[in-house]
């Protein structure tokens, strides 16, 4: 048990992680169909699902599309699998091989809840549905709250679950940064939509009254 | 600072928390401090804020004082103090004692985002703003996932951390029931408040196209 603390490519060096099998494809192999079958998705999304939609709401309809089957395939597959076989971009962060808690927790409730949420949400955007908004700045906000426990974990821990400087800017840094950019930019326009329409009924109802 | 490791009443028994500081004050005198102290907030909100209010507006004021106070005092106490002086109760879960990264980060969001916006949806629900629901909602949504980080890491810890089954089921489950409860209930009633209101301005801008 002992020597297999080092025999793994992850940092901390001293982490222990028995029973680690390292993962037989390579990061460019992982990296490549990842963003192939991402691109499909969202090709798909745009030139079919969103057809008739405006540019913006097809946009939209393609994030959600992509962080939903992110959400439920990557980070799903990492929750429920029982071994160690970890994506090798997990090398930006061994708290994923070392099955953190916090992580775990919050991949959990990403994979569980707000995947299929946001499939929910290319359904709503496409036909119309009035609780559009209120899902989509639900789902939002999960984001960035699953993103300030994984950064604030982290932090308290050391920071220091990087291989390198690479993967701590391209993985850590820089993928999870766009969880919390689009998020932090939907939640805007979905609580500025929300309000608007608040206002808007009740100025109706007032109305009414005279 | 191995004897240490036993000389708390936290389990479990091997915790370390070197420099612990048994607490001054008694279990009741805290309780009855914390009791009385929202005694008086949810009175004041009731009879002075309040009153020209609907009984449920008034009701949901009175939480939101309530809850917004309890996470800015007690929590962000638990955040910011750097000693180990805990409260007794917290004997439900040594975590607080031991300082674990996920309920730091899920108590740090929590007495510094959600309790200002809980005091926030006080005064939106006084004044009848436009934003008092989906604030009312963002909030309870963030208690929820709160609530969903502290107890899936604490199962996947393996669940032992009160010091007694009093404890067990008086702070951890009852306690924090509470913080799951209500905001399923206010989530669930703002969500449709919202959908009514998109709804609404839906048929009105229908109308009028025809």
């Amino acid at each position: 048990m002992e020597e297999a603390a080092a025999a793994h490519p992850y940092v901390p060096r001293d982490l222990k992680l028995p029973g680690y099998v390292p993962i037989s494809m390579s990061m460019s192999t992982i990296l490549a169909v990842y963003l192939g079958a991402s691109l499909f998705v969202v090709t798909f999304v745009w030139f079919l699902l969103g057809r008739k939609k405006a540019h913006l709401d097809r946009l939209l309809m393609c994030w959600w599309a992509f962080t939903g089957l992110t959400h439920m395939v990557l980070e799903g597959y990492f929750v429920f699998s029982l071994t160690f076989q970890r994506q090798h971009f997990f090398k930006g962060d061994s708290r994923y091989a070392g099955r953190d808690s916090a992580v775990i927790a919050v991949e959990g409730i990403t994979a569980v809840i707000e995947g299929p949420a946001c499939l929910l949400a290319v359904y709503a955007i496409a036909k119309g549905k009035s609780y559009s908004y209120v899902l989509q700045l639900a789902i939002s906000l999960g984001q960035l709250y699953g993103c300030l426990v994984y950064f604030i974990t982290a932090f308290l821990e050391g920071d220091n679950f990087a291989t390198n400087s690479f993967y701590y800017y391209s993985y850590y840094v820089g993928a999870n940064g766009w969880w919390v950019l689009i998020p932090l930019l939907i939640s805007y326009r979905c609580w500025n939509k929300i309000c608007e329409s608040a206002n808007g009924v009740e100025t109706k109802m007032k109305k009414k009254i005279r």
